[in-house]
């Protein structure tokens, strides 16, 4: 029973995992249309939207190599990501609502399967939480620096908050020793709830004052 | 007295380690307040200044998972300075000289901390150089970029060159022997001293007369 | 006989290694120039240039410290690059044409030496090909997000193809015994000829139909 709850749980973290990847591979091949990169620009700029976070992962728990580029599934679920959106863009960008929900999707799962990763490699609480963040905002962070936009994830309605309370809803079932699935089940639902929930309410973090008051809409997009 | 000075020059390594993320960690938060991120955007960016350089570092000499996330003073020390400055942004803003200054000891804290720490795992000479060097200007290069302005470590007086000088005079001592704790203050003094002289004076290292002359002023800042 | 062709299979990759570090030492060194850094940010952009990519492939197979900060050669390669260009820019502009052929080059030797390294310990078929690529395309990348581009390599003409040509040339060799000099020969020919092929005669990748078809001249360089 334990090993069949032990195979259970590690399947269901590859699958959020390679989840995850298709859906921001698929936002990142959005990024690269909209750019007007080539084909092969397109799969580079999914490939490094779906898997930055999770190499970033694996390379600071020293799982080495990174599951990103010796796992044929994730090169394969980016690549199949990137061909998609490239030839029915038109197809992807009518779901742009949808898309949004699906990347809260994708999230959920990667900020689920990154902390229960770095716990498997002995990471402690307070690294397996952050890990698990990263695993969640990296590819997205990546993806926007690559076309040159201030990453969404800094500014966007409670992106990051949303990631780190999956994280320490699989970290604190693991320490008060509840099963595992049960806990990766709960932080992915709590974490895509939150996201969708602050998306559709407007729900927003405090912003400080800045001194000088410029419209934010101006300056936020003046070389953008 | 051999255990006791071992013990003395780690503490004041991870002293200088920890003095050194807040100072940058302050000035990634000042940055995200200026670019009207978010409250958790300003405690991403604080914690990507403070931290950035050390993640690198202890991820190329293998000392995984990186201390920035498996030791909770670092996030704590991140998190603190983006909480004063998000909550206490007119009071840093007013002390922007002495910000200049601070970063200036920011900057010397962590080149010797760097290459200390290099050179306790066993990285060669040149090796713990450059990782000094890294840990004191990574944490500024990548705040820079999530903000997406040129690192200014590319172009600010005599900024790369005075960490440079610190992890020098770091490795030179431990090569001939001398006290690690003198040659810890030894290479911070100095690193500290030619930072403040370079921003006081106007020292500048030369630049190379590019082809075109564009007015720099305004290339600089054309899309900044 | 065999001991000597094992010598001389890893001078050559190391010779490809140092040769790939020097030529896109210069191209970072270029963009530091015009971005009109001082002495040592060009210093600095050739390094990371020259570096990046064989730093990234290192951290990933976990060949820590990575070769290019503890082998004196590579820094030494890249700041021989940088003086020469901060000191004689006029010469190297005028070169301009030439270099992009020396670029070529460096992708060549860089992907075949990248997925040598990457076989040699240990890392699979998959993970060689992916590795070789980001050793080649990895330097390109970083130079251009220092200097704020939207990095070159997701929208030049067939660059990451070749590369990956390499690459899969030198991992094919690998699986059927081939001698691994000639493989090694081979795919830095083959990378080479593809991508000056594809420069002279103007071959591209398609270009997805994005939905609003804005000017690309206007909107690619609209913040450059």
């Amino acid at each position: 029973m334990i090993v069949n709850e032990r195979i259970l749980v590690s399947t269901l973290l590859v699958a959020f995992d390679l989840g995850g990847t298709f859906i921001f591979a698929l936002s990142g091949a959005t990024a690269g249309v909209k750019h007007r990169l080539d084909l092969f620009g397109v799969l580079v700029l999914s490939f490094a939207a779906g898997n930055s976070g999770g190499i970033a992962r694996d390379v600071m728990i020293g799982a080495v190599p990174p599951a990103a580029i010796s796992d044929w599934r994730y090169i394969a679920v980016s690549i199949l990501a990137g061909l998609v959106t490239f030839y029915r863009y038109g197809i992807i960008n009518r779901l742009s609502s949808p898309v949004l929900v699906f990347d809260a999707a994708g999230l959920a799962l990667f900020a689920v399967s990154g902390t229960g990763k770095a716990l498997a490699f002995h990471a402690g609480p307070v690294a397996a939480t952050l890990l698990g963040m990263l695993t969640g905002i990296g590819g997205g962070m990546v993806r926007d620096l690559l076309v040159r936009e201030i990453p969404a994830v800094l500014r966007t309605e409670l992106y990051a908050v949303a990631a780190l309370t999956a994280a320490v809803v699989v970290v604190a079932g693991r320490m008060l020793h509840f099963p595992s699935a049960a806990s990766a089940v709960a932080g992915a639902v709590l974490c895509f709830g939150l996201r969708t929930m602050a998306m559709r309410r407007g729900w927003q973090l405090p912003i400080a004052r800045s001194l000088k008051q410029p419209d934010p809409e101006t300056n936020d997009r003046s070389d953008g």
